[in-house]
């Protein structure tokens, strides 16, 4: 099945403990569709500037991504830098240069009419809704979203949550978009928001999917997915939006939708989001094997397994 | 086999979001010795005063507590009280009287000298290595301490460190302890000061395990357990103290140390921690049967099960 990304590309200064890059190819359409793109067939909404060039469309193109829907607008491309301290669990930005991306309004290509598999990431919240609803043939949808929308345009978010399937936050995301400490209690006030699952993302400490009862047939059992313990986090830049590009693009790859694909598309998440932060930038999901992503699986199985 | 746990008795005042109680009964040894009483014969060694009476003593003897190790002194029992405010992650002292706890000395009774596992609670660090010093016939030791030894008494603690088979600690305390913000590096570190195992408890996250090359004969690769999402937490005091029980209560229970008993013994641990927190002090302790504790092993055996 073909999943469709819609969000940013962009180019972006990194700086972390483990050293600084500049003008590297980023975004969270970006990170999403490489990380997808060892399950499952991709395609790209996003706006670029003059500044992107074949040498970053080569990129999308040897993992067998569509960039038709890739629109080049005149002006620059999206950029943001970011740095880490010590403790690599926030980015500080640096400068934010919206560029091209400031006016940004999705257009889908007819040619991905017949998509079934939807990612909204992070963008102001109607446009994600807007895509939705152009989109009939959709039957899954994973939304993203941040801080910044969750605080200045709530209406509009709580209206988005309401078409999609499966939102993806952190912690922090959760509590905020709640005003409700204790995490599961939050869970259960943004699922009667709208969507059926809700990923909660502990960055270090895994993720834990919550269910809508009755969604999916499954029964509202939470489940868990750990982290693996990472020696050595060059770049956290990306996490987010890989995890979600193994979350969905795994469940894009499956015939059904049940309660093991979702657990299994935890993991495949929490595997792609290891694999990010062990290089900068999307260089380690530039060069990943399928079979290296399934040895990695084994492990994450292996750290919860119990005989 | 029998455990024996060095270490507080107490009467605590506490104040959550779910109420507040007055002089109940508390301390690490109280919650580590109920936990550990459902899998494994257990020894108390701490020192009370002359407050602490037949109800107190009965909460011990109905779980088959062995308590003539609890000195009885002249003056009063240590009281303490904390309060929890909304994100019940971290107490707030609002008293600390040690009374007799202030000058214990722990004297342990002839009947205890075949005692094989042993948990060395929250005291001061050369106290503890002097107990594991007396005591030959251990053949495995448990260490908790806190920030107070950990700034106060480096020395101290870095020279108990090296008679302990594990050290339990939280995120902040493996911190602290190596000046290492992140934790597998923190976990390196610590093994290399002493203990052949370290589990690291993440509150709401659960916990890892991480392992001295070549400890008890199976490799180093770390290994997680999950905490269960709990919508109600009314008092997280001795949550730790109780994963600790269920955790070495578990391996005081086995024939074998091996990596399995280990990775059953940090669920069970969390499962015990996960029943501390449902009421205030030890009353949910108190109650529990080994059936909810197995079935409550197998929901977090499920919250991360893949098929």
């Amino acid at each position: 099945m073909s999943i469709l990304v819609v969000g940013s590309v962009a180019f972006d200064d990194i700086a972390s403990p483990s050293g600084s890059v500049k003008n590297i190819l980023g975004g969270a359409a970006t990170y999403f569709s490489l990380a997808a793109s060892y399950f499952t067939r991709v395609r790209v909404v996003a706006v670029v500037g003059e500044d992107f060039g074949p040498d970053q469309e080569k990129v999308f193109h040897q993992h067998g991504i569509d960039t038709r829907g890739i629109e080049r607008a005149n002006g620059k491309t999206f950029r943001w830098g970011g740095s880490y301290a010590d403790n690599l669990n926030e980015a500080k930005t640096t400068f934010t240069d919206l560029n091209v991306f400031e006016t940004f309004q999705p257009r889908i290509p007819n040619e991905y009419d017949d998509t079934e598999f939807l990612f909204l990431a992070n963008i102001q919240p109607t446009l994600q809704a807007n895509v939705r609803r152009k989109m009939s043939g959709v039957r899954f949808t994973g939304l993203d979203t941040m801080n910044y929308w969750i605080k200045g345009t709530p209406k509009e978010l709580a209206a988005t949550l309401k078409v999609v399937n499966v939102l993806l936050i952190n912690d922090t995301e959760a509590k905020m978009l709640t005003g409700e400490t204790n995490l599961p209690r939050a869970a259960q006030k943004v699922l009667a928001m709208g969507p059926q699952a809700l990923v909660i993302k502990h960055g270090e400490y895994g993720a834990t999917i919550f269910f809508r009862e009755g969604a999916f047939g499954i029964g509202r059992h939470p489940f868990r997915a750990p982290a693996l313990p990472i020696e050595e986090v060059k770049d956290p830049t990306g996490a987010g939006d890989s995890f979600a590009g193994g979350f969905m693009g795994y469940i894009a790859s499956q015939q059904e939708l049940n309660r093991e694909v979702l657990k299994r598309a935890l993991f495949y998440g929490g595997v792609m989001g290891s694999f990010a932060v062990e290089c900068f930038g999307t260089e380690r999901l530039q060069q990943l094997t399928r079979e290296e992503i399934d040895a990695r699986f084994q492990v994450f199985r292996e750290l919860t397994h119990l005989e």
